[in-house]
């Protein structure tokens, strides 16, 4: 196995069959564009089973994703893809970068879901951007951008009602997508307490990365709690 | 007369119709969200001109503008509307902040115009926002939007072709919309070297308030040219 990448969360290792590669969690966790860097015990084994538990979920309904099946603690097989260089962002409710950005109180329920891409590019600090600009830079093709949204749209509806379902508001979340050697679209990347904003319906306590990125404590019970809500699916 | 509003380059005057505003165009000029202050002198005579010069193109070309005709050097009677709080900016090439924001030269062209809205709120910067921000903050419906995207659309094929029949490159522009009392959009505000970037064909020599923003000499010599050759037309 060579290892083809390696990111802040995880790293992609080639496998003998061209259009399938292992994506391997780690114990890794930044902040801020980097900014600030750590470790959550045991977050790579956890995540990895919580992204497994949510892409067969969403597969179960329709939604393709690149996840073939999970090899081991930390390492799942995945089709290979090529990265649409987008964060895919929605929010159902403002917190976050978008809530300082808009001066909206944190919490805040949006009237309609909110979209946003931004350029998966570090150097610039992944910076919003629209529709029109991936086009003319090149980063997506009008279809692919049409198919990313209905993707999103499908995946916020079911997840929002699963999580509902286990008790907890889905704030916000961040995917990426892939296109496939034969052109399809498919969910890639993770989806976690890294990428998502979960919230305890009841107490509003946050289960997700912010207890990392706010200093809040109890880091790791968080992605336990969230992973043992999920086992009551 | 009452003044209704003061911004930082124009005065609005109620009329004795309610449906009809006297825009007053002054000299001062304003750079990076107000934080450069100055004046160019006769700026608002000549931009009253260059304004009713081209919205009286675009009407011939059937885009619908609030102007109604010009009263005197320094005013305009208009219709009065109600401001979509957006800034519509239209990129041929890339140039002033988003060769910034994305790390592309300035002047490097653009395989397809970029369009973008940014949220008018000073206290903000003005920030970028896309369709659904605009939807979820209520600063314009969808259908609005659509007329909008439309309407910019025709008025940068109009203008890009004027400006190339007078030697002079469109780089960008922003514009203003509004909604009239029966619920029309028509184009507000104003187009002018203040919301303009525009270059020589030949030289590349910067005609427009980039010589105010960037010091480089020569700001009245540069909207006189302008106004010179719009009466080419």
């Amino acid at each position: 196995m060579t290892m083809l990448y390696e990111g802040k969360a995880k790293q992609i290792f080639s496998t003998d069959n061209p259009n399938e590669i292992i994506i391997h969690y780690k114990d890794d966790a930044t902040a801020g564009n980097g900014a600030k860097k750590g470790t959550i015990v045991n977050k790579g084994v956890i995540n990895n089973k919580i992204t497994a538990i949510i892409y067969n979920y969403l597969e179960s309904k329709g939604v393709k994703t690149h996840l073939i099946e999970v090899l081991n603690d930390r390492d799942q097989l995945c089709r290979k893809v090529e990265i649409v260089p987008l964060e895919v962002i929605c929010r159902n409710m403002v917190a976050g970068s978008a809530s300082v950005r808009y001066k909206i109180e944190e919490g805040t329920t949006l009237n309609s879901p909110i979209y946003e891409i931004c350029w998966k590019r570090d150097d610039l600090g992944d910076p919003l951007i629209n529709d029109y600009h991936a086009i003319a830079f090149n980063l997506a093709t009008e279809d692919e951008l049409k198919k990313i949204y209905k993707m999103t749209d499908e995946i916020n509806r079911h997840l929002s009602e699963m999580w509902h379902k286990l008790g907890i508001i889905l704030v916000d979340f961040k995917i990426e997508f892939g296109r496939t050697s034969d052109g399809e679209i498919v969910l890639a990347d993770e989806i976690s307490p890294d990428t998502c904003r979960l919230w305890d319906e009841k107490s509003h306590e946050k289960l997700d990365k912010d207890r990392f990125r706010r200093d809040l404590g109890n880091i790791e019970d968080a992605y336990i709690e969230i992973l043992r809500r999920l086992k009551e699916l």
